[in-house]
């Protein structure tokens, strides 16, 4: 099949410098983080206001994309399991899925909590969280 | 900021045939779907099965990448919005995101509902709902 091109929206600005100091997922400890929105798509921006509840997708530019299977939360304890019944950030399309909390939008920046992606994870989009009609 | 290539790993085989038919939401009357997943990433199945709440990632293949702010729902007595703040599946990356069902999964295939995505959509990824701990 066709592939496609990812390009980034943004980029994640974060205290958390690598993978092995990350939570597994946001309600785990992560912390506030901003994503620096890049100019060109600034616009997009347009109605996103403090207290918005987003779900952002990043690229887990770090990941191995050969992976098929693994050990849910590295505990080998547990069978093997495709990664697709798990979220490894290991997987074919590293597409990472974090439910977060506007903080703040200013100057083409949108604060958001909790966030468990790294300093410098590509942004690839961002949508509201749906409660009911919009 | 680089670029990422998006590799399918399957394709929807829906009664829906274009855009102009299908719902909005998976929520608004769409139909189940057949998720046709690539012989190459079979094993990262491993672990679904029928019952289980599921994320599907698609790429909208259809959509305007170059558009930043809509009119939501084309409702043109709404303000223009940006589409961040929306669910347009006009945007920069054109990533699908729908929660389903899982009825069936056999022969490389997972059978799903609701899926508001036409026949053809490529599928990016699957993930499970979090709920709680795993």
């Amino acid at each position: 099949m066709e592939t496609h091109t990812v390009k980034p929206i943004g980029v994640v600005r974060s205290s958390l410098k690598d993978r092995a100091a990350a939570p597994r997922q946001g309600d785990e400890g992560a912390p506030a983080a901003v994503i620096e929105v890049l100019p060109e798509v600034l616009q997009a921006l347009v109605g996103i206001e403090a207290g918005a509840e987003l779900i952002v997708l990043t690229w887990l530019h770090e990941a191995d994309r050969d992976v098929l299977q693994v050990h849910p939360r590295d505990d080998l304890s547990r069978p093997l399991t495709g990664v697709f019944a798990t979220r490894s950030s290991d997987r074919p399309n590293p597409v990472g899925l974090h439910r977060v909390t506007v903080l703040r939008v200013s100057d083409g920046e949108v604060e958001v909590e909790p966030l468990e992606a790294i300093d410098g994870t590509p942004v690839i989009d961002l949508k509201p969280v749906l409660t009911g009609r919009r």
